[in-house]
């Protein structure tokens, strides 16, 4: 099995979290998505406590919520004790609603809008990640009017190529995220926001990109960081004290794919900064991470119910669901692995190789090409893996399907922490 | 202009179906969708009277919604006299809100579940278009547990490539829609319906692809069909009454583009069926389309505001809006190209080549690349072209941004037809 919170029951049921998916698909219908909410728990401890070795000091993990954004998900990142990394008003709201205590929050994006500034100081957002002049000056009058000095971090951009796909490679000079060290924009925002009266400048962030396998491209951008960061000392007598190294290490979408050790990776991050800081003559800053993707990609799961097998003989063989590109864009965006299984027949030999099509009415909409199965029916329940993260987030209506429920599995217990969309909630603002 | 329906006023603003463009920004905020009603109307009439001219008796269009559905378009729509193309429930439920006379509507779809089927048939839909032979199954014990004898046309596959993208190209052999003719299943589900008693098999559908300029792929698709019309005539002794060619004709999306004529385009058409016809020995069937695209793209515009201008020297230029993959996500999907203006400054020198990139957090939230531009700045309006198709219909919540108010236009009157999402709705569901 790819994650150890899946295992087949003996009546031949895949189950998740000790959950027998059959059931769950039975009880709660399909398509449904499925978090496991101690995995999400155990990542999150694992980030804090593998941080707080590497790094020590108030290091701690901020959870990437774009990953998975819902109300209750803020409320257990907030039990687990750690901080939060919001890129919209939308995610804010969330948090607030939740209670998540802003102080811990970090407001990122490269467009924030005057409003979204204004909100999310009204909010007492605990931090700004500023993205460029305009928005610094944005944030600076706001706080202004408001008499406080608002904590921010500067997002530069290191100039590494983290080997990763195109489409979510961020820290390559040409983002268009952040100011970029290599052109000497990142110095000149730096040089602004230490002029600015109502800006408390904290330190800097760096985002390389995602579904990083190697922990190298880590270490080049703790390097590159941390001599920007001497650098600034030498030029401007500013000694940051955080550096944010942003998100990205890699999950397992298929059995091929390595195992990664998150802790094991932070804690050669964190001697590599230990040599740097020493090396280099700067005070160890206290060091953030946004993991995302790895706290919640294993922990969650989506049903779908199979409808046809059709054979196009000597072509292909396609398998249809009752979901599709609606609930998960990826295979349509970026042609993103997962790791497919018939939920109800879980054990029975996987002789017929497949494309799984979603329901919508596009070529495109597939969810997984070439997926071994056992030769699926109507009917059968179609587990697709490891759909925690840019899932239920990424989810519209396309097509006017209603988005699925989405149900947490907590030891013995499940409840619905999103509610099913019905065809009056997507109706509801048609005039 | 690329467009008929755009222009620009004294005060250097563009203007949309006569209203200018910036004053819309400030009656309703942006992102905001713009859809030129007179032009949905004009489209549905040169379909309506071109399919009429071109392939008489009961000839008509009927709107592929999916293309952008919400209550008022089916409104629209049905006050122009013409059918519609439903592939969802939900497609379904607001057609039937929208007071859409059902017996004028198709149900598409390659996997229409049990649920939808009763759904379908208990709203009185006019007919399925029917994918496969499960499929068939159901609707067949559906219509039998009502006492009715449902109305039905087959999706079949007639093995055209319509030389478009490989996403969006849906008639060859190897679709995940219909049944091939190539491979005798197109035959074996024909058979299949004449014998199921509560299914009255009306005549078949097909459809090539999308964005297609030429209209020869849709002659094709015209002979193949008619040819097997013949062919299950000659072999079963049924001759269809209905052939449904589907949509797929193209539409300018930049000036480079080909300008085309929709109703040049079907009279070919029609000259075409007529000598088929004789020649085949068949009666002519009543001709239907799909038109979805080309009834509404360009009838559409969306208008962002402008955050920061971002020239990383030697690199590239991004400006940023308050929108992205979230409002439109088929620059991401697929590198779709769009016109793109500054609303505010139309008369401006366009000496700036830039990204324009949306707010999503995500590098390839991008609405289109190198475009030129007079030099943006903050708080400028950004015009996105022909945004009608696919855009508000594919729109999402990534970074749980709420989508924007769809605004009608219509001669000298404004009118929301879909309300802005408030951060209340994007957690209306949160337990």
């Amino acid at each position: 099995m790819i994650s150890d919170n899946i295992s087949i029951n003996s009546a031949g049921h895949l189950c998740f979290a000790g959950h027998d998916t059959v059931e769950l698909a039975g009880k709660y219908g399909t398509p449904l998505y499925l978090i496991d909410e101690q995995r999400v728990r155990e990542r999150c401890r694992i980030y804090a406590e593998a941080m707080k070795n590497a790094f020590g000091g108030d290091s701690h993990p901020l959870f990437a919520s774009k990953a998975l954004s819902f109300k209750r998900i803020y409320e257990i990142i907030n039990e687990e004790g750690i901080g939060t990394d919001i890129v919209s008003p939308g995610e804010l709201y969330t948090a607030v609603l939740a209670g998540f205590p802003m102080e811990k929050a970090y407001f990122h994006g490269n467009n924030k809008t005057d409003e979204d500034i204004a909100f999310a100081i009204d909010s007492k957002i605990g931090y700004f990640v500023c993205d460029n002049i305009e928005e610094l000056k944005a944030i600076n009058a706001e706080a202004g009017n408001r008499g406080i000095r608002q904590n921010i971090l500067l997002r530069i951009t290191p100039g590494i190529d983290p080997h990763t796909l195109e489409k979510i490679s961020t820290g390559k000079v040409d983002s268009k995220f952040g100011a970029a060290i290599e052109t000497g924009q990142a110095e000149e925002i730096t040089a602004a926001a230490l002029t600015l009266p109502n800006i408390r400048l904290r330190g800097f962030h760096c985002h390389i990109g995602s579904q990083i396998f190697e922990f190298e491209p880590f270490c080049d951008a703790a390097r590159t960081m941390l001599s920007f960061i001497a650098d600034i000392k030498a030029k401007h007598g500013y000694e940051a004290e955080e550096l944010n190294l942003g998100g990205g290490m890699a999950v397992r979408y298929k059995e091929e794919h390595p195992s990664i050790s998150y802790a094991d990776n932070i804690a050669q991050i964190g001697a590599l900064i230990d040599s740097l800081c020493k090396e280099l003559g700067i005070n160890k800053p206290t060091i953030l991470m946004e993991p995302g993707r790895s706290i919640v990609a294993d922990a969650g799961m989506t049903l779908y119910t199979a409808g046809t097998l059709k054979e196009i003989k000597g072509f292909k063989t396609y398998v249809s669901i009752d979901g599709g590109m609606c609930d998960n864009p990826r295979y349509a965006l970026y042609g993103s692995p997962y790791t497919v299984m018939l939920a109800n027949r879980a054990n029975d030999e996987a002789d017929c190789v497949c494309t799984v099509a979603g329901r919508c009415c596009e070529s495109g909409d597939l969810i997984q090409e070439n997926v071994a199965l056992p030769r699926p029916k109507r009917g059968d329940i179609v587990a697709v893996l490891t759909t925690g993260a840019y899932n239920y987030s990424m989810s519209s209506n396309y097509n006017r399907l209603p988005r699925p429920a989405l149900v947490m599995l907590d030891g013995d217990r499940d409840y619905v922490a999103v509610r099913r969309e019905t065809y009056a909630d997507i109706t509801r603002n048609d005039v």
